[in-house]
């Protein structure tokens, strides 16, 4: 099973070419550009390094959300444009969730952040549990599976600090919300905690792949022409005409 | 600081650009190319994607093996070029303890596994403790730090798993030998393990940056002039000129 995974959620453009436990090819860039001008050349020059037949591919996996509104309107459009002319589904993963599992096979839980902007943070916890009803010998490149102990949402820095907190165990943090709130979550934080280094701490197409094979076995996929991302919250022009904060 | 990094030493043709705790962009293929067919060009791609400025560039951080001989010489000549004609130094990783930096922060021990041909396997055994001396509340980007329980080596599968068995803790592998010599392993092995999947399984330039900036601390560097891969073994040329196995 073959699949391109592709994020534009947050400040990183990355794309991925995954087929079962091999990773054929990826390319991560954070760098002051629009997604715009990143993610369809990336995938492009990817394309020609590993000579990929795109008739091969079985899914197009993707960050579905949340994240920056424009970001997440690219990616999509790009999954929705790959997939219908492909005549491939598509597989939306939660945007936190995928981030989550940089980390995988951790014994801590795990705190996605993205800055959200308006004091809000873009987050969840996430823990990485055995699989059930396995036994050790019989070990498969997924012998821990992502569950989520908070489901991604929006809240302030200070309910997921009070969350994490209820959750009296380590935690480790990723994601571009970390330089933002470093400081405050030092005050606020009571339990053990840590940052992932700069090769974990942002999204990976690589890591949405993982949980695309699972959500595909599960038959969790959607036709391109349905496909639309999840924002969590109302775009800025939304709220203004509701008049809601 | 910022720091280029590469990797040619097994299957993985890999380079990043990483600047302190931010990746600014990487490039990782597996793919049945030469990596004279790959390590430059990708990164030359890299570079103006980032539209990075060379002089800008503080080291150049490379798997510094064992792996792959034709691999690993050019990688080294690479790196060579790179920082002699930058006049910038070379930090030298050996390629296990970047491969095992792929699992950060994990409480189970790490077994990297590189197929070395002959019977024998590139390994060693890892862990991550906290660091000392650093209180909790002191969080930052390398709470964990990387140790190594066996240094890297050339054994045989049966020698690595022995010793594996000897810990009696939990082992996570990951490596190119994994698929080589998986079935094996799940005989010989008496302590729980189990196997990273697809997007942390292989070198990654920016897992070796990571050890980089803590080598770069500690004053270990080497001048571009006077570095040379480690191989570990003789070459097959070196072995018959010497009648050895």
């Amino acid at each position: 099973m073959k699949i391109i995974a592709i994020d534009s959620s947050g400040l990183v453009a990355s794309v991925a070419i995954v087929e079962d436990d091999i990773l054929i090819g990826e390319y991560n860039v954070q760098y002051k550009k629009t997604h715009s001008q990143t993610l369809l050349p990336m995938l492009d020059e990817l394309k020609k390094m590993v000579e990929l037949d795109l008739s091969t591919v079985d899914a197009i996996a993707l960050a579905a959300g949340p994240g920056s509104f424009t970001g997440l309107r690219i990616g999509s459009a790009t999954a929705k444009g790959l997939g219908w002319t492909l005549d491939i589904p598509l597989v939306e993963i939660p945007t936190l969730d995928g981030l989550a599992c940089n980390l995988y096979g951790t014994d801590k839980l795990v705190c996605p952040i993205m800055d959200a902007r308006r004091n809000q943070v873009y987050t969840g916890i996430y823990e990485f549990r055995r699989t059930e009803g396995k036994e050790y010998t019989e070990g498969e490149a997924l012998d821990y599976q992502l569950f989520d102990v908070l489901p991604q949402c929006a809240v302030s820095i200070d309910e997921i600090a009070a969350k994490c907190n209820e959750q009296k165990r380590e935690v480790i943090f990723l994601g571009d919300g970390v330089p933002v709130f470093r400081e405050k979550l030092k005050e606020l934080l009571e339990v053990p905690y840590s940052f992932a280094p700069a090769h974990m701490n942002r999204q990976r197409a690589a890591a949405f792949a993982m949980l695309a094979f699972r959500y595909m076995k599960e038959g969790k996929t959607v036709k391109a022409k349905d496909h639309a991302p999840e924002y969590l919250r109302l775009s800025q022009a939304e709220r203004e005409k509701h008049g809601v904060n």
